[in-house]
């Protein structure tokens, strides 16, 4: 992914399972903090936007899991960002071995809830997220 | 889900993330444990199949986030399965609120790895857990 | 312990790490669910606590772990709770295995922290959790 | 701790429960990886030990909580190791925030479990562990 974001980690021994590899449930806790970072690193205050009672929530999960990640090995997660529809953002985001080889890819449906709890993407959010509302 | 195999569960606190929730990769966490005692109930012995050298994976996983859950709350996963195609069992899993209300809806793809790690459903396992080649 | 609040879980698999043992942290985890059930069960509301800026906190933690657990198995949290001192509520918790071995024994120092961040045990926390004042 | 093994961590949002601070469980997760990596910076292979039947474990850990950690920020865990008699090996582990802070103390008391179960530290393990035998 050209333009993605990317975060390295290391596979920590905790992380691993019975089989002896990363815990299938234990991909998405990089993966959020991958698109966390991504998003701080694009200006977003988690923290003020909950004192506005604005909350951003996954709405949909896909994970495609192509191979094992095992105890001490590293790895990148990429994350890219685009809008779909009025109210919802799109995370696609792939985790590399550092072999080069491709160990997930996934596909994150998001959306910002508002203060009363419906879907509605802040214009500040857009703004800074997606770049968008920048052009002349 | 008519014939699902139903396990009850209770949110603990430290599934609990900032945003006061269960956090979305607890979610698999339950469904995994569901899938397993499932599998079990089904006379599946992982430990058995593990010195065979045969391994249950999961290749790709859908969720659908309908409603969060949180601290002390009690909720059911619903589990059933059905095969799809030679190396492909698929199971659909829904938490369910104690309210009856839907939080999450999920469909997981998993197939079976032989001792050379290729795609392959052993005949008892799929009688066990499919009912399959037990009839007539 | 013979008054003790007695908790029941099953190891799930997830819990367990390489070694196919329950994760060392795990055990922090069901013992921290013991103690707020506990807690639930003397009357303490979490996030009425919360909302007065009140916060129960653990200061010291000690563990000795006497035996693993395994995939599958059930065991008991036994809780009890004295005070110590004018700050300190002292919590004993065993883990005991459903054959009756002991798997953990474990003591946890909590205090509560009031708004400004000083440690004060409430009235009513220490009437209904420790059974005090509540005498003729 | 002056010649400590220190590892660098950030703390993840995942990480972090309903009060809004790094879980207690969660330390136990940070000086686990710590200690592992400092065992392997000695030359420790944990795959070639279980290989043999060996397995190093925790007998004992104390934790003191000094203060907490919250999302984002960064924090180092310094590691130091002796020998304590014939069989036990003790591991300091402070946790310090990046502004020099103490986070956590902790002691955690371990030992190498043989092939039949029976706590012996091996000759190599201590040799390269707690650079002893290489005197004159």
């Amino acid at each position: 992914m050209g333009d993605a974001f990317c975060l390295e980690f290391k596979v920590r021994d905790y992380e691993c399972d019975l089989q002896g590899i990363v815990n299938n449930a234990v991909y998405q806790h990089y993966l959020e903090h991958a698109r966390h970072e991504f998003l701080v690193s694009r200006g977003v205050d988690f923290a003020a936007l909950a004192k506005e009672g604005i909350h951003p929530v996954v709405v949909r999960a896909e994970l495609d899991y192509k191979r094992s990640l095992r105890p001490g090995e590293s790895f990148v997660v990429e994350t890219t960002c685009t809008r779909e529809g009025k109210v919802r953002i799109v995370f696609l985001q792939d985790i590399r071995h550092a072999d080069g080889g491709l160990v997930l890819s996934s596909r994150f449906v998001a959306t910002v809830l508002d203060g009363r709890g419906r879907p509605r993407i802040p214009e500040g959010f857009a703004a800074s997220v997606l770049g968008e509302g920048s052009g002349s």
